[in-house]
């Protein structure tokens, strides 16, 4: 049984409009066998960020051959290139804005190529406005086909990544970190990853949170700790520290958002 | 022509966040030649009985051999369980806690398993988060690749259902019931059968209806009738009573919702 | 390898209640290996003209054999007919009125048919209010399998058009239209194709527009111009005249809409 190809389609388009349409119709037009998946169209208009945390959060769970074609393009028709690259046995289509930089900070891309060949763009004048539809898509299809990313172009000397929020270790144990993403249910997802926890505080059980300034206790290990409406910490999904609400939204709650400082230190630190 | 594996998901995850890909993703791992198609991922956060409604309304539309992924599942990382059944020739996985409640009201299901054998689960960790991506999305791949349930786990001893308002015949030929769902066009989706007015009223057109303590009139064809602005009713696509307004919203116009009354009665009994 | 069917779906049925997956389900049913692409469910209830204009921007995009089911359909169960028809290689199935206007507006229909032979829906009663699950649906499935239109029904004498606004060309090289459809970035699109600013401008960039009364200066060639939160225009990816906000909303910012008047003349006109 040959491979099926898989696109997988992350973009600020909403659903509202034809747009994320187009351009399942350029690479069904290309790839007919193709699985299209959408990781989101919901990215804020133009927050590059939040695209490269959605990107990299969906990432691990896709099969190898998988191709990511991502589109928050607020510079579009500028002259921002477009970067091709493999990325763990999967290839990831973007602007190149930072749109690949949590990506790349969790594993180097390979193969990176800036994509100039119009060989492999829609057939016909490409629009100053929709290179989503004009050229990503129709490059994530050709490579989902097994296309050699060296026949797109030549490699970037560099490319851009986001001067990205990094978690530090402070004296006494203490990990200080950003929230960077929040999601539908407003949870508070941060930048610190739970083995960083375990390096500084060894026993996570003896740890204490804040955000925001914000006390929220020790690390559960589950939503549904403690009473509704109080603030906890979790490890999430993503192996990420996270604040949450029970039955609430720990964005209300706390009042906090993106860019939120988080600490974590002993018990003691905080009088906890 | 080997039959194709469909897998639909229903979840409370909403559209935002990469949630769903990443069950999509798990999913395409084991079934590269899945369709995936989504019931729906808008169910209000944690609400099982809104989850329980849609699951039953579409369920009768999918082929046999589909299998249901739905996660509406507060009470992730406790130790509720999760069920895997069969279902009139499909078959369900979903967390036990009554979202399945509907659907086996309208149909004993069958061979129904606990989920424990972690050798269909996501290799790796699972999270306590995320059971849906980590649980449910690959079993409910397996199933549909031919997995035999016994080999996920036991039958439980007993399930949860949830404690559904039923409707009820009074004297004089008069049906009481409750909304149960309210759908985007203010939609007032009653827990009353088509078939059960029939039994009770004998002649559906000479009957009144009431909803939230409000004459509605009597039971339509179609959504184009009378004035605009004014309520009505009608037998749903899921032959249910509902209450409609033409050119507006039910649940505005009539201040109701999930829980209201409806009455549906002789034309003498209201004065109608 | 024989061709894949694709089946589009244009409604306005919102993506948080179950009925865009029972049309899915029916589909599936009726042909298991379907591509199944969503256009957009959220035209506004009832807004055909948005619907035309969503559908018409889609469907160039769409390969040859691409059967389009359009639901917006505010008289179902009225008497109002159901369509068939083939378009450049593809097919639309929708109701008679007038959701496929765009559409016949940029190329004639051909083997147009009114639906009506019943052994093409869903088997078991019609239900009055949901002609896209048991009707379009399946039609549109079985057309996406070979089905000859001829099969369907009989030719009508007659369908019904929307009553499109037309952009015309006054004195001076001055041509007027409207904005026919607001995109979820506020970008505000006009029904003035780029081919007309060039018969009757020549020279496009000596070109400044207006809309709803403002002055919006020239026609550039991105999104990207000049300062955030002026309004610009720009010809889009349909070739489109259409008037953006960069960084900001075009609605929001001219206060305008669907029915705006936009203006384009040459530079001397307005005293640019």
């Amino acid at each position: 049984m040959p491979r099926r190809p898989i696109v997988t389609l992350l973009t600020d388009f909403g659903l509202a409009d034809p747009y994320v349409a187009e351009m399942k119709g350029v690479i069904l037009s290309i790839q007919p066998l193709a699985a299209m998946v959408d990781i989101t169209h919901q990215i804020p208009p133009g927050d590059v960020l939040a695209g490269a945390v959605a990107l990299r959060q969906a990432l691990p769970y896709f099969p190898e051959g998988t191709v990511h074609c991502a589109v928050v393009d607020p510079g579009v028709g500028t002259e921002r290139r477009i970067l091709a690259a493999r990325y763990a046995g999967q290839a990831i289509v973007a602007p190149d804005n930072g749109l690949i930089s949590f990506v790349e900070q969790d594993q180097p891309l390979s193969e990176i190529v800036v994509v100039r060949n119009d060989r492999y763009f829609l057939p016909g004048p490409t629009s100053a406005t929709f290179h989503g539809r004009d050229i990503m898509a129709p490059v994530a299809a050709a490579i989902a086909g097994g296309l050699d990313l060296t026949k797109l172009g030549p490699p970037p000397e560099k490319f851009k990544l986001l001067d990205l929020p990094q978690p530090r270790s402070e004296d006494g144990g203490v990990v200080v970190g950003q929230i960077i993403y929040v999601d539908r249910f407003g949870n508070l997802i941060s930048n610190v990853p739970a083995v960083l926890l375990e390096q500084s505080l060894g026993d996570r059980v003896a740890a204490v949170v804040s955000c925001a300034g914000r006390d929220v206790g020790a690390i559960q290990a589950t939503y549904d700790f403690g009473e509704a409406g109080q603030p906890l910490a979790l490890i999430n999904s993503m192996s990420l520290l996270e604040v949450a609400v029970k039955g609430g939204k720990a964005s209300d709650v706390l009042g906090a958002g993106v860019g939120a400082e988080v600490r974590v230190g002993p018990r003691t630190e905080q009088g906890g």
